[in-house]
């Protein structure tokens, strides 16, 4: 027997919510078979800061590291000042535990609505680095307050950490059918990082020759999600274009209620992270209308990641019978009756 | 009377074919009036690069100065390496004549083919900042090509700059109807160049109290964009932001192929200049196959710049018409031909 060990964090908001139907699910999936799971919760988020002012201690990272992965669920509410929480939890989460791979599929399942009039198929995936770009932090301003301040914001890009995240999309985009790879940068104006991503990808592709390889503009990948997002199957891209296009594409695939993502460290040497991509949207927190089903798709790329990968599919294929059953039915369910009926469907 | 005095950059691709038309229907509209047009042509892009190398010298800017206004058609070839042209001339020309407006109606007019379901009533205006942000060209690498090259991009952020731009926002929002301005930026994880932007919102929100103003996030932006662009009236946003919900507006609003701009230099000081958003076109030019209504809009805005309104409303009109007659009439016109339709409707 197996026991998956993991970090839970719910976190704020609907957090908590949708992560009780997230693990509700994987223990349906797990039931009668040897993989057991053992779950630590870990108070972290906008509770703990406004008791302590803390956001994530040395021990707190120490503790969850000996994890072998972390469920989040939201993050955030409107009493803690912007970006707080946001630099000193989650993405000190996604830096320390080395998250290079930000793994977001978009898959439009058949009866979701979405607001485009004929979108296609759309089935692709969003490897976003996780680990580099303006996201480092790496910024700062003087003379604050006066007419004279001067802000900037530093864009950081390796090669070391473009071209592993390169290589990784690469080998999702040869494991899928249709094998293609889309660089989205500006290089046209981002000349250096642009340059820099253009060349791993060309040096990289040497080792895929069977991927086939196009490049976009971030602006106008932005025009082909909108007009023909079934062209794209794997976009690798930096963590800001990568932040923005991935949400625009939950919003062409059914909304950010259903996607998920993965902050992946594929060389094993820390603790991975699944989570839903919305935030903790405290205006309905509590209420039980939270659709808990882009967490419960993070805990599929988590059972994915783990090896678990039959368990995963059962996920998926619960997740869109699930989905294909709302279509004509008006009921609105809550947050756990949403869990139920996909802890029903994994069991079965 | 008065003579328009234009310095016209035809360009490349479809450039010089667009420009032809946006000339045929301004001298349309103003036939009749007391003002004429006298047209310089400058011969910048990609053609100019090949033959001599330069993309635009010092000779040139100090002679395009002299003019009230600029009209561009399109840069850039395949031949050309990227960013040599983008960052030679056309940003070059934007940040020489201190553009700081660049201003992006995107209105969707009755008719009007869009990928939207359901897109309601859109009609708003991106004021994006031209002359800072990361496109400032103030990055670097060192080691390139190398496993140790790191590339940096800075985006460049000062209170003169976002001040002043917010002001035009605010002013523009407080001269339609709605009165509503949203600032569009990531100020949770760009948190110095965020918080620099939202405190001057805040500072200039004060001479402008009957103004509404809201935020979001720019990764939310899209989901807006897509899910209910109406809500949008005027968004203030940076360069890069900018650049990239435009192309989103331009087409979730019938696409590129209609989408005007104008890049405004609102004391005087230097022409401003007017484009559609497009690029050139490369595969389609000179093949008479090019909508030229993103440049017919370009030459209202640069009319309406000018203070000549009437005929700038009388071109947004005769716009509108033309696109109205396109629905359900399946015939393909020439650019040309779409032109002359515009010029005998301006014309009365
Ligand atoms: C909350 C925020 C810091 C985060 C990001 O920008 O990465 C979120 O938008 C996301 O996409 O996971
Ligand atoms: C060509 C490019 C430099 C330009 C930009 O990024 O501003 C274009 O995309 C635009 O939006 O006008």
């Amino acid at each position: 027997t197996r026991t998956l060990d993991l970090a839970v964090i719910a976190g704020d908001g609907i957090g908590p919510e949708v992560v009780a139907e997230g693990l509700k699910v994987l223990d349906a999936v797990l039931t009668g078979s040897d993989v057991t799971v053992a779950t630590t919760p870990y108070e972290l988020g906008a509770k703990r800061w406004h008791a302590t002012g803390e956001t994530l201690t040395e021990e707190d990272l120490a503790a969850i590291a000996k994890h072998e992965a972390i469920l989040l669920g939201a993050i955030g509410d409107p009493g803690v000042p912007s970006g707080v929480l946001e630099r000193g939890l989650l993405l000190k989460l996604r830096f320390a535990f080395d998250h290079y791979v930000n793994l977001r599929p978009s898959v439009l399942y058949p009866g979701v609505p979405t607001p485009l009039a004929n979108p296609g198929d759309v089935d692709f995936v969003v490897v976003r680095e996780g680990t580099e770009g303006p996201y480092v932090g790496n910024g700062g301003a003087i003379r604050v307050g006066t007419p004279a301040e001067v802000a900037n914001e530093v864009s950081v890009n390796t090669a070391y950490g473009v071209e592993r995240v390169v290589r990784d999309a690469f080998a999702r985009a040869q494991a899928r059918p249709r094998k293609k790879l889309t660089l989205v940068h500006k290089h046209n104006v981002l000349v250096h990082a642009g340059h820099l991503w253009r060349r791993q990808v060309e040096a990289v592709a040497a080792e895929f020759p069977d991927v086939t390889v196009d490049y976009c503009h971030v602006d106008a990948a932005t025009i082909y999600l909108v007009n023909d997002p079934a062209r794209f199957d794997v976009i690798v891209t930096d963590n800001l274009f990568g932040d923005i296009l991935t949400d625009l594409a939950a919003a062409i695939t059914g909304g950010i209620g259903l996607a998920a993502s993965g902050n992946i460290n594929p060389t094993g040497a820390f603790p991975s992270m699944f989570e839903p991509v919305h935030g903790s949207a405290p205006d309905i927190a509590g209420q039980q209308k939270a659709d808990p089903t882009a967490t419960v798709l993070s805990v599929a790329l988590m059972l994915e990641h783990l090896g678990l990968t039959e368990q995963a599919s059962r996920i998926q294929r619960a997740v869109e019978e699930d989905i294909a059953s709302r279509v004509g039915n008006p009921a609105v369910r809550t947050t756990s009756e949403i869990g139920d009926a996909l802890a029903a469907r994994v069991a079965g």
